[in-house]
C-alpha cells in the first residue's frame, strides 16, 4: 500500500490515488479543521500550563511540551494529496477527525481511510498488549 | 584578567581567587537572589505570551523564547567560585543584581566586579557604535 520509494516523511504516498477538484477542496477543508483543532488545543495547555507554572523546572517542561507538540504536528499534517488517505486515516484513528468531515469524497477513498485506520488501529492495540 | 585555558562556560575561570566561608555564603545568596529575580521573569513573560496567544506562530514564538532563555541562563549564571568575580560584574552590568546585594564582601572582590563590570559596558557600548 505504501509506496516502496523512501520519502522523508512519516507516511510515505501514495502515487495512484487521484484527487478531483471537488474532492481537493473537501479534503483540505477537513485538513484545516484537524489542524485548527490540534492547535487549538495546544494553546489551551499552554495557557494552562503557563498558569499554573511555579518551578522553573514547570518553565521548561512547557518548552519541551510545545517542541514535541511542534515536531508531532510537523509529521501528522501533511497536506500532500499523494499521502492525504494516510494523514486522514491517521487523524480518524485519533479521533481528531470524524467520518462524516470526508463525507462527499468517493467511495473508494473513504473505504481506504477506513481500513488505514483500522491497520493503525490494529497496531496500536497490539502495542498495549 | 581571564584564565588562559580554554573553558567550556562563557566566563573562563580566575583560579587565583579565594573566597572565606563567610563570603561564600554571601555570593551564594546573591547568586540566588539573581537567579530568582530572572526566573520570575521569564514566568510573568510566558504567562503574558500564553495569554495573547492568536496564531500559531505565537506558540512556536513562545517555544524558541524559552528555548533562548534557558541556553542564556545555563551560560550566564555559573554557579563555581572561581568564575563568580565575572559572573557577578556581568549581572551588575546588565542591571540585574546592585552593588549593595554584594556589600560585606573584600574590597578587592568588589573592586574587580566593579571592574569587569565597566570592562563588560565598554564593550557592550563599542557593539552598539
Amino acid at each position: 500500500m505504501v509506496s516502496p520509494q523512501g520519502d522523508s516523511n512519516s507516511y510515505g504516498a501514495l502515487p495512484d490515488v487521484n484527487w478531483s477538484p471537488a474532492e481537493k477542496r473537501i479534503a483540505r477543508r477537513a485538513f484545516a479543521l484537524a489542524l485548527r483543532r490540534e492547535l487549538e488545543m495546544v494553546v489551551r495547555e499552554t495557557k494552562r500550563r503557563a498558569e499554573k507554572n511555579r518551578e522553573p523546572a514547570d518553565l521548561w517542561d512547557l518548552e519541551l511540551y510545545l517542541t514535541k507538540r511542534r515536531q508531532q504536528i510537523d509529521r501528522e499534517f501533511d497536506y500532500r494529496s499523494s499521502v492525504s488517505i494516510l494523514v486522514f486515516g491517521n487523524l480518524i484513528r485519533q479521533g481528531k477527525l470524524r467520518e462524516e468531515e470526508l463525507r462527499s469524497l468517493s467511495d473508494d477513498k473513504l473505504d481506504s481511510i477506513r481500513r488505514y485506520a483500522d491497520f493503525q488501529f490494529s497496531l496500536s492495540s497490539k502495542q498495549e498488549t
